[in-house]
């Protein structure tokens, strides 16, 4: 296998184990689409359970979507990887029955601090954006069955 | 009533109108504590579907708890008002169990524009802090019974 | 002319103006290399006035040369924009001598709120991160000369 | 001597040396007023230097006087302590001749990790609200005269 192959297929190792794990993601309805090295494409179909009285998806499932995608990217080299902070602006409103879609992409590193862009669209149009600031943690556990 | 217990009675007012219309807040967990002009309190226990595998609870819902007492907070003038953004630092784990309680209170405005901190706390120790920034949209309906 | 160059025109004769108008950002050493709609390029080499005792640049000088890229990228459009807040991440020290170049380029917009992105390097070593929130003023009156 | 005059002793002994090591703070014309345990007080007359073409102060000095209040303030206890990164929200213009005070406090830390607010007024009227946050680098020298 090519190192580029070794990368995804690690990638998608890390993302299956953190899946089984982390009940509280796909408990609230986030899927994980698509992952790779330094990235990570989730989505979620907004419910009723996700909505206030307008009919608009609550800023904390926006939230917690591009979290979700933000973390499936920065653990994904491998090495155990928290998030130390981040911050989301709310640019549109997600509608009941939307297919929210959140792109996370690493945007820069170093030592043990990453920087990273998470965009959630319907469609085209773009309804937040978030940026995520990660922390390496060697000695945390890896999820079972990495 | 005087100027105070009416900006009192106002704040609750809306907040209790506010949860009427908001099945995703109460659906997540979330209960209002005390409110009043420019300050809210918000609590969640900490339950099973609100963690990861490692038992602590995840980013998403501490952003959900800490943005549901900045609404409260924001709104409890009595001018419908939006989230523009939020920023949150993550400080310590919440844990299966645990009773996290966010404050709200107003810190800065200035024409449309507020800035609000929350802190979430087990006890005395902080978990994460949370800075929201505010945008009054006057034309924007009232929930229902304010 | 076509529409392309016309915007590429309109994003020079602004950045020209800025120029001519802003006594602080030329005094403080900060040079703009490019611009064009939604972008903008701009320099710093850092001096003994921008570094502390250990010849690294201040973060506030760090802060100013990104601010400024984000200034005449959000004002690109012909609308006068100002900066409603931002968010700086600091990864690296710019060290005395470094030629630092921010590159400032739009993400996102909606209504007359716009978020842009600008990096600075050193090389190609990333230096700082930084997100700024841009508000379009159309009352506000342009700088002389656009 | 107290242990609480030790601490005050202690952070205005190391503010004084990182003011003799800080070119870059005091030639931009930032003062420091008061400082002690995981405070500081900081102040920034307005000159012509520090304007744009609308004599309003520009963002990056705005910035550059509440990153050093926070410098002082982090970095109060004795660790030396940087900035990993801050976010600001611009409320209120400074004007030419205005006498900008920033005032740093620590709001919460955990680890070796800080988050301080930092508030520029003019009187009693916000400016800018900026939110800091640090990381204590113990392996890091201190500057001369600690």
């Amino acid at each position: 296998m090519t190192a580029d192959l070794e990368a995804e297929s690690l990638a998608r190792r890390v993302a299956d184990a953190m899946r089984g794990a982390d009940a509280a993601t796909t408990g609230a309805g986030v899927e994980l689409v698509e992952v790779g090295p330094g990235r990570a494409l989730a989505r979620l179909v907004v419910e009723r359970r996700h909505v206030n009285g307008h009919g608009l998806c609550h800023g904390g499932y926006l939230f917690l979507l591009a979290d979700a995608a933000f973390a499936y990217a920065c653990n994904s080299y491998g090495t155990p990887t928290v998030a130390a902070g981040a911050e989301i602006t709310f640019l549109r409103p997600g509608k009941l029955g939307d297919e929210l879609r959140a792109e996370a992409r690493v945007r820069a590193a170093a030592g043990r601090t990453g920087v990273y862009d998470v965009t959630i669209r319907v469609g085209d149009a773009v309804v937040a954006e978030f940026r995520g600031h990660s922390r390496e943690v060697p000695s945390m556990p890896q999820p079972p069955g990495v």
